[in-house]
């Protein structure tokens, strides 16, 4: 049992456990990153957070260097998109220790959650979702393209018919596109919403007309999924 | 026609009673249960409520000696799934019988509504929902891992964008996390929402990545379910 | 061309007239009935309404007598659907002519609404679309007790949780219902929503699983519909 | 290589720059139309917009030109669907021309956005979509009839138990279609909201029955466009 194979390998026994550790590495880092962001932490926890966090780059930094060592073809890894991932979990670390101002660390914050990713690799069906997608990638890409469409109509016509009753929730089409998202996604939060009669009624033949546009993409992914699934099967016996 | 087979059995005349009964005082206890927690009840009520609740209890008890009785293999019932139900409904009134504080009968409340699962039991086409649920589940379960991850970028993303405009309701990206969740399944009660411009693009760009990742599995439930039909009729045919 | 042919068949030119003008009539009629409802009307307008309301209720009694006397079987028609549903249309409007107190014609202005049903009368699709509720039956129903289960899990859980937080809006497990109608078929008002930690826990786990349970009926139903189509297809060709 | 071949095909490379180069414009344009919308711009911006707006508007008349000169069929192009939106992009800014009003400059606004419509003849799958919807046609019009009689009937409902205690919100039931819009979509903005006990009791059968009416449509676009594809995968082996 060489290291090699524990690495690279997820079908033996220390080949998953070295998966798992990983995995769970990633969520406490995860957990930490976001237990940071609370607002007055005792300066206890700050520094426990703040060594915790070093730990795991450093265990990360050490399963970076094992991937490269082991990995078959090196260069290939590297520049591949698992690679990146990897690299991009541990860099924003070592870049903060250079002297950066608090906004920018914010920033890097974010960076820290792509480790998130990570887990995608363990995923098997990942695949039959990518051959669903390939499926229906061209009515996805149809109906993204029509709905981003009717979302600028959608703004601009409750622009129209808004902007004169209220000037600060529908100043211009693109302040009205904040209402169009809202709406459209069906998500309502009910910080704008039209009260002229005009704009009611726009809102409601728009609402008729988007509703599909916007549902629609889901279930054709389901259909696909469910389809792939279909001919798997179907070819497996 | 001995007890066991009224108890047991569900296709005969008495064994339909029998489960009919139980139903109707599964769902009177229930909304006892609930008209309880309303406030400032008569006394005249609260102890009309608390004897039915008694009678209730008793009969449960009852029908749980019987099932234990009439079971064909005693210990593997009480262990089984609708056995540990059978206790959870009656177990509580119990426990309260010894002196227990106001807030911890409030609990026990909850697991009063445990009854109702026992309706699961006299359903049929729940095996149909079973077996597309296996079906689909790689599926479900890839799309429930996206959809949290999903959920923990959007609170991070948004979390990074308004947490100084609005420090109260994005406080940590803990926080955030309530805005990711009242967003991304569309219910947008209004509460939080973002009002930078940044925050408006971010929520615009998860909603549209989001939504279907949201919508999709239900849409692969309904695949499969109508699937599973279709085999069923074609083997029956 | 008798008069029988006129009313009772749709397959020839004056029959198709016929009941196009039924049709209009009663589009007509609803709207009349939802301007009444205006307030601050003019005295002229409400005379003009209730002209405009005697004379289609007057003519819809001439059509019901004409139903009635060219029926093949005259005491089958006046109980079936259709026949209940042509008196429905009439008969408040004579109720009314008996002095009644304005509460009352305002609820009797809902039933006048029902002539809107008589429209279904005169599409063909609806058989196609019974056929496709009578395959997915089972699960339709299976699912709309485990809706109604959720929503009462959902109500005691947000009840237990914030009721002492929010007294007023989550007095007692049926005050709490309400939120949770607003919040899994995700309508979100806005008007009442848990503030505590745990609420809004519990609010993301209710959501997470009963997002699905909500959906999966409306996509159960359009498999069902696109199956019976197929076949229909495949059995005329 | 005529102008001919270049404006009128597209299965040659400089047909493909011609139609890259239109398509641009438009998004251009279409950008330039909704910046113009933005209070208190600086008059140079203002003056820049303008001139591009004249600009894009020239390079449109050209074009037009060419497409009527290079058109087989002249008059058939000119009365064609795309023709009409040709034109409909170029002759708002003439009629503008004429001093008229700005209130009416604005509604013209709105009609350059028809240029977008212009992308969708540079769509392919548009036609499978088309096949999809012509299979699900009669279903999508049932449903989109019963859809806005569910919506009268709600918002007549409401408007009966809601607007003794809200007389304004619910003034009529004209007033309680908006209501109804923003429900039975779930968009759900909280401006208007049933707050007695039999408009919540309401509300909650209205959605149950609802939501699914709502849903279904689009379930059935998916259902049919992933036939289409699946026949012209199987004829097309």
């Amino acid at each position: 049992m060489t290291i090699s194979e524990i690495v690279q390998r997820s079908d033996t026994i220390p080949g998953r456990m070295f998966d798992l550790t990983v995995i769970v590495l990633i969520l406490v880092s995860v957990v930490t990153a976001s237990i940071e962001t609370l607002p007055n932490l005792t300066p206890d926890i700050r520094s426990i957070l703040s060594w915790s966090e070093i730990a795991i780059v450093g265990l990360f930094t050490i399963e970076y260097g094992l991937r490269v060592g082991t990995a078959p073809r090196k260069l290939r890894y590297v520049l591949s998109f698992h690679g990146i991932v990897d690299v991009a979990a541990i860099l924003p670390f070592y870049l903060t220790l250079g002297g950066v101002d608090l906004r920018a660390l914010r920033v890097l914050q974010l960076f820290r959650i792509v480790r998130v990713l990570k887990l995608s690799r363990y995923s098997v069906a990942m695949a039959r979702f990518g051959k669903a997608m390939a499926l229906a990638k061209e009515e996805i890409v149809l109906f993204a393209c029509v709905a981003i469409a009717l979302l600028y109509l959608s703004a601009a016509g409750i622009w129209y018919f808004e902007h004169e009753a209220q000037p600060e929730a529908f100043a211009s089409i693109l302040h009205s596109l904040w209402w169009a998202t809202a709406t459209l996604t069906t998500v309502g939060y009910g910080d704008v919403y039209p009260v002229t009669v005009g704009g009611r009624l726009f809102t409601f033949v728009i609402l008729m007309c988007g509703l599909g546009i916007v549902a629609v993409p889901a279930g054709l992914v389901a259909a696909a999924l469910s389809r792939v699934r279909q001919e798997e099967t179907q070819s497996g016996s």
